[in-house]
């Protein structure tokens, strides 16, 4: 049975041609390391990242590529800025959507001292804006937000946020794990100190890949989770305090980010709102589809506007997983049932602890599988 | 020019063949997520990285394969179980010859009140155990050692050093950046408690991949350092005390593991001792060569016993630099100069802070290959 693949927002796929191709040359042809050898080769590869991270810059309208901390992952990416950042006896707040990429480190934090505070959300995964300075304390030092929710795709109004965070003195943390390649970002317009980006969901590249973008000031407010060898300042034992060394150390998954750099390049070329509106065509398409359909009930905003391609339901009749598991059998449809990694989300939504089934679309499903997924849903839960 | 690369401490190249195509078949054919998608496809993929962590199960004689981490490289492992598992007030033992892979950790952990002693070792870089105990005090909790120096390529004595810290109740972590997949690594009988790996270098894999081998004695004492979503008790903030997830937060380098996979099945294939075999003829080849070159000093050991295929050397009368770029421009030879991460080694070694030029040969290197590099220097440096 073919299959069709509506898990966009766990890992976009399929990817460009040229990401597994610009992998394979890498690993054939050119294969070395950077900043460690003083040979030409590693020279042209330092040069691949160097425009991987000017690109990064540009799609997020920043101005100065060092600031660019290539990590494994977004995961990866939370961890350095909050533990980086963050002391014993600070407050922090979050959006109550978030993913335990974030709140499972503050969480481990709270126990070293830190304190957080959730803003609340509607029952369809809206901030309430109004409820961030009710929350504010003496200590309160950063906002950590994610920019669109993974479980139900609502958009938080980073803008409003962080025009909030600059009158209050407040770091701007931004999670764009759903958002980065799909939604614009303009960091000095949204006031975002640090935004936390993955390489292969909407950036279209390879897993393994993942980043932040800091600005100098918060970098020199942070120290290196990490820390090791640089290639840099190599006399001495303790991390250079420049970008984006300080926060770069190891070898970097170099086949990755020759990936990334192909997959940047396809979106250059494809152009993101040409990419977003075929997502928000299918979207719409299978709100419009799913309205017709009882026994199911749509999760988060019904309607397209202020929402990314990732939309969640629950059956009222049957267990949600008995659904998930039939779409995929009798039908060949891949979804993603369950909490998401995001309880925090699914208890807004009211949707803990059963969870939900979520589908999500990227820019080569087409107007046929949504067809077959609401006929599906309509056999299924009729 | 044709290259020769000889700089295969720093990254082997080339690799297997199968190591790319793998790495390709997974990102067209494949490419979804693990732990998260609950759809067949899903299920492949965890099988192919459940053998992967078989086979290095294997590869080091662990016994239990859920003990396996995979990171992004040996710098984030040794950063996880430093510190994950020290706190103020321990102290811990290293040779004087480790990588800053070892040393920025630790010493960033000495503002917080960790402490540390070098265990001296040698001109050749060869370890004095006997000078291990006096270093004891009753805070001492660990020994991290390198099994083999990425500077000249001599091997520390781990299974007389893990019986050591069995006397003293002490905890074994070591670091296997040079020797993972060209020495036989034996946890259980050199009593090593966690094993930090890369992917990259001996195992013949890609860059963005390696990990660590941990007790669940030590598992048990250690904090996750990176914490986040792990696909398992998704209806909690806390991260789960379990093994693997405890230690493995975010989507995973998939590609690069399966780019692993097929590494270690090459690996498997031809044999870790027939490959050991070559590199250790071409070593002696050039260590015999070098003797008969005036003007040049090897740093280390000057005979294969007890070394890997990585050998330093300090030109008299010119500049190291100079040489390594006469070595590129001139005869195409790739090889790495300078202090290589590890000014602790270096000052040990005698060649603090000039550095040294460093070869070090991999099993496709050839006999040709190395008479090239022979008479180069003998060229350049007569």
């Amino acid at each position: 049975m073919k299959k069709i693949y509506l898990d966009n927002a766990c890992t976009t796929f399929p990817k460009p041609a040229s990401v597994p191709a610009a992998i394979n040359d890498f690993i054939c042809n050119h294969g070395v390391n950077i900043n460690r050898g003083s040979y030409s080769p590693a020279y042209d590869m330092e040069e691949l990242v160097y425009n991987t991270r000017l690109w990064l810059c540009q799609l997020f309208h920043f101005p100065d590529c060092k600031n660019v901390i290539f990590t494994q992952n977004v995961t990866m990416s939370l961890n350095m800025v909050i533990k980086g950042l963050l002391k014993p006896g600070d407050h922090v707040l979050v959006s109550s959507m978030e993913h335990n990429a974030v709140m499972r480190p503050l969480v481990q934090l709270q126990q070293a001292g830190l304190t957080f505070d959730r803003i609340p959300c509607t029952k369809n995964g809206s901030l309430i804006p109004g409820e961030a300075e009710k929350l504010l304390c003496p200590t309160t030092k950063a906002i950590i937000m994610t920019h669109a929710s993974n479980v139900c795709g609502t958009i938080m109004p980073l803008a409003e946020i962080g025009a909030f965070c600059r009158r209050y003195g407040l770091i701007f943390i931004v999670d764009a794990a759903q958002t980065a390649g799909v939604l614009p970002i303009d960091m000095e317009a949204m006031s975002i100190d640090a935004l936390c980006f993955t390489g292969h969901k909407g950036l279209l590249g390879p897993q393994g890949t993942g980043g932040f973008i800091v600005t100098d000031e918060m970098a020199a407010q942070m120290k290196p989770l990490l820390c090791g060898g640089t290639g840099s300042i190599s006399h001495t034992e303790e991390m250079p305090d420049f970008l984006p060394d300080k926060f770069e150390s190891g070898t970097m998954n170099l086949p990755g980010i020759a990936g990334l750099h192909a997959a940047l390049a396809y979106i250059h070329e494809a152009g993101m709102d040409v990419i977003r509106q075929k997502e928000t065509a299918l979207t719409e398409q299978f709100l419009r589809g799913l309205a017709s359909i009882s026994n199911l009930r749509i999760i988060g905003k019904h309607e397209t506007a202020g929402r990314t391609a990732v939309v969640s339901v629950s059956a009222c009749a049957l267990d949600n997983s008995t659904v998930a598991v039939r779409l995929e059998e009798e039908y060949g449809i891949l979804t993603r049932v369950g909490l998401h990694c995001a309880p925090s989300a699914h208890k807004t939504l009211g949707t803990f602890p059963a969870g939900t089934i979520r589908f999500s679309f990227g820019h080569w499903n087409t107007a046929e599988e949504i067809d077959t997924a609401l006929e599906a849903l309509h056999q299924i839960c009729h």
